[in-house]
């Protein structure tokens, strides 16, 4: 039977990073991904870094080509009322910045870095919170790992979470979904837009300079059968408009899915040696930008307390992580939350609940405080 | 017939301010109040002045003694989880605090100063917008006044909204009410105190130095008779409790009641000759000490309005009221909303709600953003 320090399930940016945070200071670890290489290197998933996640990225050596190619943002746009109105981040959060750089790219980056072991197609099957024993399959045939310590990074439907013996969970699913599209076309602007419409949210995002993110508040139930290039774009262009010269620039789509919404939470994040990150323990609505972001700094913490453990065998970081990790994942809920219902349309919202939303975006936009409690959160709260 | 320049119905803080700033600058008014002076000075209602409302009542020499008895008060303390924290207005907010300083004294101040026509026991039956012809009843006999300009202040069940020929209202009604104790001890602290815990809200508030006021989150189908002073003493003390040292001094109680609790606005707040100010044309739940204050913002924009139309017959700001007016009412909603659902437990809320509210308020007292929204909010946006 195989030994290691830290059995990490799951090769996406959570696991990744923490391997690789673990590695560099020696702490031998093994990553198991279900997936193939080339399925993780190409999902599509969020792509707004937090300051601090640029700063733990940079900090391992992981920025450099982020860095080459993310795009620094200084602010966002809201839109409401056909009229736009930009937050700016470093004159109200003391110089704090976000990075729009994908987390694919995040992917590949880490892997490329990857000097431990790293099995693709290796399916976790079980993991024991008492014994640290990891079973999974891979190359056709089952192998067992024992581990001081497992960190399930493996997502809302992996077997982490599954493995806790007792976890209280927290759900919201919202009455909307997000229609996404990647599309061939420069931006139509240089910083993020959130629009509030009578019809429904709307956010224009991007990858690059040249490839366009736009998302559009669909219903759940909608079918992309139903949704033309055409219908698309026609209903991006009303949600954006706005009074004085803007125009949405169209381009090939290539790239288009529906996604649920829903916030999720699980407590504790640890059982005995049992650890789980990012999307196993905790799922945030996208209006936020929090999801990365959330996991990477549960694995900072994480990396944190193994460094300790592994060093001077205190266990106390350890023993902290599932607390302090929470603070700061039902910080990153209120404020995603609170992004998704000020801008969304729920289709059981009264008239009242409609003057309420414009309210509270014209609050926002017309007092520093206010600016200032969207601007500190967007861009991050600091780690420690 | 009789004539007269403006007809104001209702004699509350609304109706008795307009006239005091309409005789002040010549305007002749009349004000119809369907009770008798005796109930109208001692009916008990909100408490809490905004720095705005405190400057209007000194400017317009109704402030003498306010300033001998009301108390500044320069914060709140935010409780829960056991802890107290003290968001200090003055530091967040550029030097504003508020006063507390009982409605019904502003009204025997307002009653004390008024020289024009006040008829107490005149019940207004009808306002025509179009003629602005009033009706009313007054010692036992019907009578006809014709108005330039009607301003209906006479209430959320008064005659004024429902003369409107078209009004859209927006309306919440929250499942909890408040009981609302007066009692003959000393308040236990010395600033207002909002606590919010797992068996509802309460708020320590005071009359005076020697009278405290106090209020439970309650069922509103809660009976008066179910509440036995010690009931009440005991859920006051469970609710205020806080590690360390503190004490809920208990006393007689010389006042009870239960109150609903609603959100209610109507739109537009002006047809034609009749205008609506007060709770007339909206109601705020009464956490966030709104009411009164929304108020007295209504009949200070009227009483400028009217002054310019008066003085060089332009109707201008007369014109734009609604739309100024509701400007200010929305956002007092909302704070209003925001106040009442973060401390108070709805039935209906789940875990997830449970936490999100906690993460609010922990995020509002560990930030200078946070608690500068909720003071400047609380203190009152400037008037202009």
């Amino acid at each position: 039977m195989k030994h290691t320090r830290v059995g990490i399930i799951g090769g996406g940016p959570a696991g990744l990073l923490l391997g690789h945070l673990l590695s560099a200071r020696g702490i031998e670890n093994v990553v198991l991904e279900s997936r193939t290489r080339e399925y993780v290197e190409r999902r599509q998933r969020a792509g707004i870094l937090e300051q601090s996640t640029v700063d733990v990225l940079r900090a391992c050596g992981a920025g450099e080509r982020m860095d080459r190619q993310g795009l620094v943002h200084e602010g966002i746009e809201l839109r409401f009322d056909r009229q736009a109105h930009r937050i700016d981040f470093p004159s109200l959060t003391g110089g704090r910045t976000v990075m729009v750089y994908a987390q694919t790219e995040v992917v590949k980056d880490l892997i490329a870095l990857r000097e431990g072991p790293l099995l693709f197609e290796a399916e976790a099957l079980s993991a024991d919170p008492a014994t640290g024993v990891v079973r999974y399959r891979h190359e056709g045939a089952e192998h067992t790992m024992t581990c001081d310590v497992v960190v399930a990074c493996d997502g809302f439907h992996g077997i982490g979470r599954a493995s806790m013996p007792a976890v209280t969970t927290f759900r919201r699913d919202y009455p909307f979904a997000w229609l996404g599209i990647l599309a061939d076309v420069p931006p139509s602007c240089e910083e993020l837009i959130y629009a509030h419409h009578e019809r429904g949210f709307a956010l224009h995002s991007m990858r690059s300079p040249h490839v366009s993110r736009l998302y559009l508040q669909v219903d759940p139930g909608d079918d992309l059968a139903d949704w033309s290039d055409e219908r698309i774009w026609d209903e991006l262009e009303t949600r954006f408009a706005v009074d004085g010269d803007w125009k949405l620039e169209r381009g090939p789509i290539t790239d288009r899915s529906i996604t649920p919404m829903r916030s999720f939470v699980a407590e504790p994040m640890r059982h005995d040696r049992l650890f789980l990150a990012g999307d196993a323990a905790h799922i945030v609505p996208p209006t936020g930008a929090k999801g990365l972001n959330l996991a990477v700094a549960d694995v900072t913490l994480l990396a944190q307390a193994l460094t300790r453990w592994h060093g001077v065998g205190d266990e106390s970081l350890l023993d902290a992580y599932s607390e302090t990790a929470l603070r700061r994942v039902w910080r990153a809920e209120h404020f995603s939350y609170l992004m998704t219902t000020m801008l969304h349309r729920d289709p059981h919202q009264d008239p009242f609940d409609d003057r309420l939303q414009l309210s509270q975006l014209r609050y926002i936009v017309g007092s520093t405080a206010g600016m200032t409690s969207l601007a500190e959160n967007y861009v991050g709260l600091p780690l420690d």
